[in-house]
């Protein structure tokens, strides 16, 4: 593997500091790179969306370790994915679904290993990091074979019409896939039927538009201002593609 | 010593950026790894109390450089405390007062080594990190031994009854070691009587509980909420624990 | 070269996660350290005078990757400065005017390499990034030449009478040097008077005060108090510095 890479909802405290730590305590000649800790706190099934179109442009051999987990300390399971030449290291709460749905070829695992203590809370650390590293280093993690059919999220739609991250700039990213609407339609959001532009400049001062953004998907936004604020809109929010061209 | 480990109020600025180049070209065979810079801004009393919970499960064999320094420019003394099998290095203002008490092996110094050329403000990159760096490579610092009972913050209590930091959930630290808590008791805070859960499985959506976090410490939180809007604390805040089991 | 550095405005989110990744893909011997991501967002004009003061107290011998990039998309030019010992790298738009001009040795270059394939919103991935690891690589980038006086912000002047950045403690960073205003100065910023102070334990507590910060700035501060809230300023305002002594 080349890095473990966190994916996670954790923010700029000390949770990803302590990941880090484990995981090079654990994996002394691995890299761990942080990718994103700021996903929508508690949102497996918006960040389910954002995982394919962050990776897409990401060279092959790493393992994504996905932790978005709101049910933390209930009886959900730890899946290990093998997707098209990455692993992914997440609990089965929907959050690995859309990459197990994309791949063109994928292996489910579901580890039946743990450690021996573990915290109540901090299953990223405690849990889902020993795991990881027990792949890497090719040691057993008892695992049964998993149905995709049989994960949560398995029966999700293709493409997720709502925002699921804002960016610092106050862009607004959907779980659409950019390639998916033709650039003659609009998208519908706060309010506004917003037209494709293929970049800021193309469009007036303040005027609201969709574009495809570098990873793949149909984000909305406003030439030189905040799209959330002048649309209202946050993550989870729905949008919608207009049916006219 | 595996890694140089930083523990500060600096946030995602310029500052931490500075230190990690800084430690790096001082010491180029180290690794230099953010732990947690948005500690409550000025307050080393605070961060005393998260310091021994956030290390308690982190491998022994660091140096951590603890900088919450409202007092830069004043005459507040460097120390390096070497306690259970780790270095400590900071300004003489508590920060470090709670690992020094609570460590079964400790040795406490008081660096009289400072570098030709400081800025008056910035300490931790130009004072401390070096002072770090002459440790790690077993350069002198023309330290003189320091009793505990000396150093400020001897006298503080042995847990703290405040919140001391609020996460990205809204969950609020304090700092009070759960072990210290029946689970039968109630903490008192934002004026409810929180009872004791394992997790937030055990509780209904909205309800207000205490556990015992991934660090050990008496964590407030709200199921499916923010402990910190819906109790009204910020870091600082005063709670109890209720006498009555 | 010894580091790759990130100075950008891309916040905590994916975009410093995927530049790391890229630049460790393309460089993988070369370590790659976020020196600040929070930069005023989409004001390049700001951070041209930041950079030289973040940078005046770093070894020299590293490149600085400097992605602040409202015009992304549109036909700017891409940059390539070698000076005093560093290269820099980024969009001509002004962000490089100050290192450019205060440089005692500098080489300005104009890539016309580009990748064959390049997103249209995430130039600091597809374009900068590439360009800083051919640089490293002692690999062409078919460079012109090109004259300091054709840069974008070849004829700004020399200190900028604005806030520049806010930390985290609600300090103010001015694109003023220290070194050119006397100690007898006042500046004059959010309607108030403001005598310098080497530290703040100088002044009385909620007094406001200018100080020389760790990077040879102009810093606007206030003895336990946000001066950011109290003066009511933010990046782009302007102060001025009072001619009387």
């Amino acid at each position: 593997m080349r890095n473990v890479i966190l994916v996670t909802d954790f923010g700029a405290g000390p949770y990803t500091g302590q990941m880090q730590l484990r995981i090079k305590e654990l994996l002394p000649a691995i890299d761990c790179i942080d990718l994103i800790s700021d996903l929508p706190p508690f949102r497996p099934d918006l960040a389910a969306y954002l995982l394919p179109a962050l990776t897409r442009d990401i060279a092959s051999g790493n393992l994504y370790l996905c932790i978005v987990d709101p049910g933390v300390g209930s009886e959900r399971a730890p899946l290990a994915v093998w997707a098209d030449g990455d692993w992914f290291v997440g609990p089965d709460n929907g959050i690995l679904s859309q990459v197990v749905t994309r791949a063109a070829s994928v292996q489910i695992l579901n580890p039946q290993w743990c450690p021996k203590w573990s915290s109540d809370s901090f299953h990223g650390r405690d849990v889902f990091a020993p795991i990881a590293a027990r792949i890497i280093n090719a040691e057993p993690v008892d695992a049964r074979p998993c149905d995709a059919e049989a994960l949560v999220g398995s029966d999700w739609s293709d493409d997720l019409a709502q925002v699921v991250y804002t960016d610092r700039y106050g862009n607004l990213l959907t779980g659409i896939r950019a390639d998916r609407v033709s650039r003659n339609q609009r998208i519908l959001a706060g309010g506004r039927r917003l037209p494709f532009a293929r970049t800021f400049c193309e469009v007036p001062q303040g005027a609201g538009f969709w574009y495809e953004n570098a990873f793949g998907l149909v984000e909305l936004a406003v030439n030189q201002g905040r799209a959330d604020q002048v649309l209202h809109l946050a993550p989870g929010d729905r949008v919608e593609i207009d049916l006219l061209e």
